[in-house]
């Protein structure tokens, strides 16, 4: 684990947004994965005007998104809508360059990123009960590349989803195996209330009880946190 | 994972001997750990004639041994002892290109297989309790990239440690880390004695009670097997 | 330069066919390039029959031939016409993995290889006058990924074209720039009436009218000789 | 060759320091060699400064300096000297992770590189006359790893060296197949006055009287350039 602890979230954006663009910035095509939600919205507000201003330079940068919560009666699901406005958008990416998962098209999925040389960097942010895409408390399994279930209605995060309107009824996520192929991982987190999650991570057992334990098995992930999610990581770990 | 399933433990060694020397013949230092035990011997018995025959060509091939149970009152521990024996004598392996673990040499090791860019290959062998390396049931820890134990006295497998004359006390391993960080990673089992644990490591939970089941999360292993070893393999995993 | 020299044609096919199949065993989609002709047949009857016995085991390897000459009025060119009956048909590959370049089709595979993340490794064959694919002294541009060229009446090796009865015109090549992203390159020489050109590649001044010189700036190439193809190889590229 | 054509030299900075740091920030060691001269003063005044504030974070980056022309009477030549001013003083790099070449140690940096797993990125400037480290025309040569030459009195570009007081006599440079052996290579070029130099290494012919023509065969060359220095480049260029 490499880990970078930033003065604030904006460093962290610096930080990350450069790792990005050094990834993209190869003379090849790149396979990414990028996460939805509040901790890398400053990342992609420095990013994706540069993608958008350099289309021609951008165009072999492809994007599969690594879980989704279809919503009934709507075309698109949770993630797909949140990453439209929060990065595919501003960044001008072609349709063609969106390789979007459902429920329904797990194996399409596999298939394609198998054909085109697999993820190439997968960016992600940390749940408070240490969850990563939708691998969650209670129904994380380690062993399944990518899998689906069935929201269910007696977890802490349920009412996240029960509680939409429309409400998803299942949720696909890539699972551990498809996460530990991708060639590097930058997990992202911000925040004092990310701090025990994040000292879980990087010293806790490594369970499906807690799935982002498993993270750390990855040869080459980079931790990139600000001070106050980094508060409780002990000495042994910051000096790594 | 990749499956190969030979007829028998002799298309198997021929495999897996391709397999390091596809590895070895690059124009680059390639870093190996090699596992002893009964299982390779046809696998050495093919490769290390050809090593010992072009040693200008396999220079830059360095080894670093996955374990070690120091032999009170020894020069060398179980481990080099019999990989000397096995391998590195027969290939004609400069001293200098073997980097020998012991429990008293951690963190130089640690630190020269970083400065040298990491394994590029471990072949393991698998225990019909799923241990791979010195990890086994009742003393793996998933989270420790190097470490150490007492040998206890209570194990199922103990006896195999605290019955030879000198007996080790003490054990150090490469751990789950440090083999998942490996760039390729080979598992060869043979036997029927090895079935059960083989469809365990593939199939069954990742958990470190069972301590090969871990291996299964690695982006690029290769398991070769003979028919005996993979009898016990569900469909789904020969048809993937 | 990675140079192994065997003591005959039977030793070169063995190792070479042991790095091929190494590079076709890891657990993602590799593609590769091989060369139809006279020098790698042994290599071929060694590789052929494990592939056709183990079509699951080696379903996501895939084949992109580097150059073609198209025969007026046949479906099928020089090139793949030869490929076809030395390799795919005897290791069974399924059709659609064989992308087959013609002089119609540069763009389409152009876009095809890099959308599949490149070839893994080229099994290039050397010509007396150190051509390598259908780069030939006269024609042979090092700038040009991919090229097409008007068969030339006047060159030493313009009857080998123009002879043949339907003669092709024009002949398409993979160029030194994409046999130099190429992950490996093996080069594989047999025979004395190869040495001098063996030599030349090794040693000689890199310029277009000997192709071949510019293998070497390849960063990793592997050279597989017997010892009548190295026989002219000064010392300090035997050492190296 | 993947082409970026920014705005100004504030904008090549500030994605050439991207690059650079997206480089460091895995979690292995890495090997980097950077250019002195002015072009690269922006990017290394964004990046020293985070590099020096987090010693830690880049304990395993080490640096390669790629040519030198010692100066008499002197403890470092003029690469070091200027190097030590520009990046390594700034940056606080570690005297142990800074590797420099002399023409006296050319066989200890070739072992160094080897053993510790090559170079990971070079980041290259281009002169007006298309050099690339002491790569110049005259003196070039394609072939030669790393090598030495005398300081000719009747090169266009002697007087740089032999007007020096103390002047260099002599000079070592990595060489074409040491550049073309590294991982990444970025050239970033700003300014008119090489917008000749840079049209004429994306399209020229390559030859060694013309150093940089050779850049553009490597597998995974990044171009960053201002307005002014791709001025010249024709349209084909620029849309690839």
């Amino acid at each position: 684990v490499r880990l970078v602890i930033e003065d604030d979230a904006a460093a962290v954006a610096r930080t990350t947004a450069a790792v990005l663009l050094g990834t993209m910035l190869t003379d090849r095509r790149t396979n990414l994965s990028v996460t939805a939600g509040a901790t890398p919205a400053p990342t992609y507000a420095l990013l994706t005007p540069l993608l958008a201003a350099r289309p021609e330079v951008f165009a072999d940068v492809h994007y599969y998104t690594f879980d989704e919560a279809p919503l009934p009666g709507r075309d698109r699901g949770l993630t797909l809508s949140a990453l439209d406005e929060a990065y595919f958008g501003p960044a001008a990416v072609a349709p063609g360059n969106v390789h979007a998962l459902t429920p329904g098209n797990v194996d399409e999925i596999r298939a394609d990123l198998r054909a085109h040389g697999g993820l190439d960097l997968m960016l992600l942010g940390l749940g408070a009960d240490t969850h990563f895409c939708a691998n969650l408390p209670g129904v994380t399994r380690f062993d399944a590349d990518i899998y689906t279930y069935e929201v269910p209605a007696d977890q802490p995060w349920s009412h996240l989803l029960t509680g939409l309107d429309p409400a998803p009824t299942e949720v696909v996520t890539m699972g551990a195996p498809t996460v530990l192929r991708a060639r590097r991982v930058v997990l992202v987190v911000t925040g004092a209330a990310k701090a025990g999650a994040l000292a879980e991570v990087l010293t806790g057992e490594i369970r499906p009880e807690r799935p982002g334990t498993i993270l750390r098995t990855h040869p080459d992930l980079l931790v990139v946190a600000d001070r106050e999610a980094a508060a409780r990581l002990p000495a042994s770990v910051r000096a790594a």
